[in-house]
């Protein structure tokens, strides 16, 4: 039995305890080896990796014989408070690593070896060498729609699951894109048209991961999205809705451990990714789904035949497990709307909504397309009658006034000022806008520093086939580092953004 | 710049350091972010995963900001002692990542791709992520002999070489087995034969990784292994050989690495397993090396037509890195002698070279044939008379003085009691010993707690083939814990070890 103490190295998701040397050596615990830690009280316990201290020479961290260091992580997940007492043992190698090695050598895994594997990935019994064993076995030997429902639902029973089902209101909506198009910026816009269509659309939304911003990063612009459970009850309640960032509810938290890993390879496997999305979509208590599959010349599926054989996974896998889904091909050649960077998305989206753009701008007609076949799978109105529906919201003011209810209930902020640093990127000659580099405009907004500096990003003023005169500015790059809108400038020196048409 | 501070957190390959909040928040730092900590008096330079202290509230950790915490590894590396100087930058993720993904997708590596990946691995520049990458993706597409030339040139490349080769002097030997036989202890033999005939073999060994007992594990019991790069020099010019662990040399540094992460994954893949001996063997200083290949039933070779592909892809891929290879098949079926663990193992070695044993005595039999063939290697004999001479050696006490000669230069330790408790093991019946499971004997000795309690482990009182009344000893376990005694025990009813041939 030792005392705990509370430490406070940020350890991510493998958690770390620290253990005196002398009772590491008592227990037989080495440096790496992972202990099981049990609150005998309350029964709770949790697995993880152990670092070890000693104390005998001069130290900055004094951890005495008897005590046991943890992050205040696992505090809350032992139900523990300082100096209260825990039981320590060596952790076993867990046993669902066989199904692993059968995986790598090609054998297809079943429901119940993803739900053993997915529950110790998600106790911290894995440690990231054995998680991207897991990941790239499934890599190597691509899962099937059988093991992706297998692994989705493994997923989904990992974690906390929302219900706003019930009798009365059967259908909940919701959308997701499947990214790699910057600047295509729906959710806001769909969000609140649905809502105000008297449907029920709880919205929980990811921050970037390879974008240089995710919804929730630009939803933050404008409120606060790191919402308690009981209040996104709430909100939902009242107002049909809510645009939240979902890292915090502990929905299919394999999940986030997966892409922990997936994320540094750069690696984006197309079973794991069908499987990640469900599986979210479920935890969140949605019943009906559209789902959105940008392609083209520079986004995350560029050929057609990729995103068909993409829509039919994600409908078939979605039915097997309870959902309806239905999913939309779109143009992801280039970036949607014109600004790039969670504050200029931000102000763009209520441009849209308060009717200050062309009724032809092409993030509003999406949005407005979107919103319409939602407003058909859920029976609002006629096949092809959607999109008309959906526009007279949007005119009349109503999806902008919804908007403003959801971004109230969250909690409103202010909205920061542009970029102190900026700078014009003009066309070199006279010419037709031929393309548009999504890669080069993310990584641009990237380097300039989106999403941490929500002023980060750019601000497109020309699109594809849009004629320039020479000099005419084709975008402006906005920061609020001087030394980052400088790489920028030599970014752009090695980089082609906007290719333009021969003469 | 940070003013260094030693923590003792033991860490392992992939070095850590700590930094306050508020400098990390002002470098833009995140947990788990790497940094580039550099000595700019001494341009020495690491690469490190960075954790981060919050000083604010009550921590155990007290690090001030304008600090920066380092395992004393760090220090040795940077050349800077406690409240020197450092500076502290971001590091880039390294582009050699980009050929990894390559080869997970089937694309061959070059050696110079091969030399990227392999430097950035030992400066640390990879997390355990990434190094998991590179050997899944090796082992999802096993490298051809031209890939496997490259990573062993690139992993000699990565380290230290010793030199022990002059004009006077051309044949440097030495020998190495691939492993997984219990018992088989012929190096500290064979080395004494080789240099009481004159002949050069500095012998660097590993510990434990996947048995019970690694020759430097049992060398141990007999005297100091842990020796500096300037003594091993010294007793190799005085006595012609040297018997010690080769983990502190710094010899293909990226093989250590690279096997911490097999290990937890228990894996072992040939082309990584072939680069990992063949660097080790280089970097040492060898140029004619004799190879074991246990196969059979049980051992880590079982086919016979695997371990002669084996043995022509040593000797192919050793003439490209310039050694002279010859490889032998041995008998792996079952233990080689009759004991198991460290303190067993050296006693036995003893006893062998003490002319204390039968002349058949398996284990002699094997280290004189396989001295025989080193001695025809190195032209001291005719072909077929190496194992005559070997024979000669050993009957003579020549060995038996070498060895003593030996264990004195490194610093003879007095060898300890056998374990405190034990337990024989007896036959439940009359009749023939079938077989003896070499999986089961190592996962008793590991679970006997070798080889760290170096008296844990077991002696053979039969081997295949002899015959056994009722009753009569099988084998007797040996353990310093009580407890791990009783684990044994338990083991002994759920698996079988001895196969009595049918009645």
């Amino acid at each position: 039995m030792l005392k705990v103490k509370k430490i406070l190295l940020d350890d991510g998701p493998g958690l770390s305890a620290i253990l005196n040397e002398s009772n590491a050596k008592e227990l037989e615990i080495y440096p790496k080896d992972r202990i099981k830690i049990t609150n005998e009280k309350t029964k709770k316990s949790i697995i993880c990796k152990v670092e070890i201290t000693n104390n005998s020479k001069k130290d900055f961290c004094s951890l005495k014989k008897g005590e046991i260091g943890m992050p205040s992580d696992s505090f809350e997940k032992l139900q523990v408070k300082e100096n209260d007492k825990v039981k320590v043992t060596p952790a076993k190698k867990p046993s669902s690593l066989t199904y692993i090695k059968n995986k790598f050598q090609g054998k297809a895994l079943q429901e119940k070896e993803f739900k053993e594997i997915i529950s110790d990935i998600v106790k911290g019994a894995y440690s990231d060498i054995e998680t991207t064993y897991f990941v790239l076995a499934c890599a190597a030997h691509p899962l099937s729609d059988k093991e992706v429902v297998g692994l989705t639902k493994a997923m989904v029973a990992s974690g906390k699951e929302l219900r706003f089902q019930t009798k009365k209101n059967p259908i909940i909506l919701d959308k997701h894109c499947i990214g790699g198009v910057p600047g295509n910026r729906t959710t806001p816009l769909i969000i609140p048209i649905i809502a105000a269509a008297g449907l029920t659309i709880p919205k929980t939304s990811s921050r970037s991961i390879t974008s240089p911003s995710g919804t929730a990063d630009t939803m933050e612009v404008l409120c606060n999205v790191d919402l308690h459970i009981k209040d996104l009850y709430k909100i939902v309640k009242e107002h049909n809705a809510c645009i939240i960032w979902g890292g915090a509810l502990e929905l299919s938290p394999a999940d986030d451990i997966i892409i922990n890993v997936e994320h540094p390879l750069e690696l984006d496997f197309e079973g794991q990714m069908i499987a990640s999305i469900l599986s979210k979509k479920k935890s969140a208590g949605s019943t009906h789904i559209l789902l959105d599959i940008p392609y083209g010349k520079g986004a995350k599926v560029e050929k057609k035949q990729h995103a068909r054989r993409l829509q039919k996974r994600f409908e078939t896998i979605g039915k097997k497990i309870g959902l309806t889904v239905k999913t939309m091909l779109s143009d992801g050649s280039q970036p949607v709307g014109k600004s790039i960077g969670p504050l200029y998305e931000a102000k763009e989206v209520l441009e849209i909504l308060e009717n200050k753009v062309e009724k032809k701008h092409d993030q509003r007609q999406k949005a407005l397309e979107m919103a319409g076949i939602m407003l058909e799978m859920a029976g609002q109105t006629k096949k092809g009658k959607g999109k008309e529906k959906a526009e007279k919201i949007l005119s009349s003011g109503a999806a902008l006034q919804k908007l403003q209810e959801i971004i109230k209930a969250q909690g409103e902020k202010k909205i920061p000022k542009n970029g102190k640093y900026s700078y014009e990127v003009k066309a070199e000659r006279k010419g037709t806008i031929k393309s548009i580099n999504n890669k080069h405009i993310s990584d641009l907004a990237f380097i300039l520093g989106a999403p941490k500096d929500k002023a980060a990003g750019l601000i497109l003023n020309k699109k594809v086939d849009e004629k320039t005169t020479a000099d005419e500015t084709l975008f402006t790059l906005y920061s609020n580092s001087k030394l980052k809108l400088d790489y920028a400038k030599i970014f752009l020196k090695n980089n082609t953004v906007y290719e333009l048409s021969k003469q």
